[in-house]
């Protein structure tokens, strides 16, 4: 008997992630049943108090609240798709990566078969559940997000985002695009200096404090941006931004542009269109219009 | 009399970047002597303690060291040009934004005429200087910078890169490069979230710790790149890294593509080459190598 005995959890999927969530259940005091397709990545769960079962349909039998964490949208539906009957009056939390359209196709799915859907998007990787950092973004069943939240703030800080099921894959998405293109800012960076013999440990000693410092001009942007007027004072202009300088330095160093030439492209197609004199931030405007 | 009144201090150039070097040196108790090309520009500086002179040349002939903080490259050439022998066994700390081979340039004319000459690139906006979190990256002659080191702390973190005078303006082109592509990927995913009826605020106020906690991952690539082996077990491949998934989700949002694809054909040259295996570090090699 434990503090939390009263939420029977399972967890389907026992990949590093849900590994990782289901540890982070039985250390939190939850009666955790654990399920894996192919057998033998329980073990150290099961020593740590979890009951591993051999079958899906025991785990989902077993568990008020199902958290699913496959490798991606076809296997959920290939696991839950026989198991409607059983999952019909349970709630299902969905943390596998798929992508808006599926997840709202599964919310769907599980609105038609009785099933209380919410779908989530872990910002963290494995070894950061639990832990400080860790957040985890939710969308679709409101019910379930305020009923199981204690459980779900076991995995790091959840937030709810609202009933579109889709919503947390396309914020988990829009914010893993983010970080992409920042890591081949930072490999552009270490790519230009490396020819002078500075090393890429040197560079991102540096680099990492600066970029996370500059993470704070993004709330000025968004007012702008929010505000609907790219011409309000006090912005660095387009025309100011343009990186003639450092794509000329870049082809110094005997390297790419191509980086630095997705920005400059975003950045002449506003000044082309006349608005040089205005804000950095409207070239989200050459983002929102589709590519001919 | 002050403090530090045994080192004379020039500012050449009062631009709003030139104004707060020179607002820190008189908060800092030097004696301060200001030059800008257009007149006015002095006059709340002077009110705070600062002496304007109407000539360059009466700037120079005051200062032990003369801070330069012009528009360009060609201004610096201009202002300081005619005034050789004046500047002749003195100190220049030139913090104008400049290319790596123009900092070389300067410093090759320096070096003629027997002018000590420190480059700088000013990381920082010009409401920064002097508060944490403002840095200033030197390169050039060391004997400048370890004799003039507390005047230069005064307007932010200083730090020597080594004597190649365009090392600093090289590494603050590198730091600007991972800015502003940075910032494409933030807007990118305001841009993506946008149709769902987010506000640009709300997702910066999500980016921002997302992306500041991700810089944490720049010290891993590094010691990946600089121990030169992209197979060191615990990376995330650049298989799993494939963008395809989000580029459909930045198309079902109606956008443009081009910011991501930028990423996703760094990562598909190294997949193509055979390496989908590596870590996405790798990329850097994408980059290393200059387009046909």
């Amino acid at each position: 008997m434990n503090a939390n005995s009263d939420v029977q959890v399972s967890v389907l999927g026992l990949g590093a992630m849900g590994s990782a969530l289901a540890g982070a259940l039985v250390r939190g005091g939850y009666a955790t049943t654990v399920w894996n397709r192919s057998p033998g990545k329980a073990d150290e769960l099961v020593a740590q108090g979890a009951r591993a079962v051999a079958g899906a349909g025991d785990a989902v039998r077993a568990g008020d609240v199902v958290i699913v964490c496959l490798l991606d949208h076809a296997s959920v539906r290939e696991v839950l798709g026989p198991l409607e009957g059983e999952l019909a009056g349970r709630s299902v939390v969905n943390v596998t990566t798929t992508s808006p359209e599926q997840s709202r196709e599964l919310a769907a799915w599980a609105a038609g078969a009785g099933i209380a859907y919410l779908d989530g998007g872990i910002m963290a990787v494995p070894h950061m559940i639990g832990e400080p950092g860790a957040s985890i973004l939710y969308s679709g069943s409101g019910d379930v997000f305020d009923q199981y939240k204690p459980v779900l703030d076991l995995f790091g800080d959840s937030a709810y985002f609202g009933a579109d099921a889709g919503l947390a894959s396309l914020y988990d998405l829009a914010l893993l695009a983010g970080m992409y293109v920042m890591f081949a800012g930072f490999l552009h960076g270490a790519a230009m200096v490396a020819p002078a013999g500075v090393k890429a440990g040197d560079f991102a000693a540096r680099a990492a404090p600066w970029l996370s410092a500059m993470t704070g001009a993004f709330e000025g942007f968004a007012e702008v941006i929010d505000g609907g007027d790219y011409t309000v004072a006090g912005q660095q202009s387009l025309h100011f931004s343009d990186l003639g300088d450092l794509l000329a330095a870049t082809s110094g160093q005997g390297i790419s542009t191509e980086v630095v030439d997705m920005v400059q492209r975003l950045i002449r197609r506003q000044i082309d269109a006349g608005h040089g004199e205005e804000g950095f931030a409207r070239i989200i405007e050459s983002i929102r219009q589709q590519a001919d």
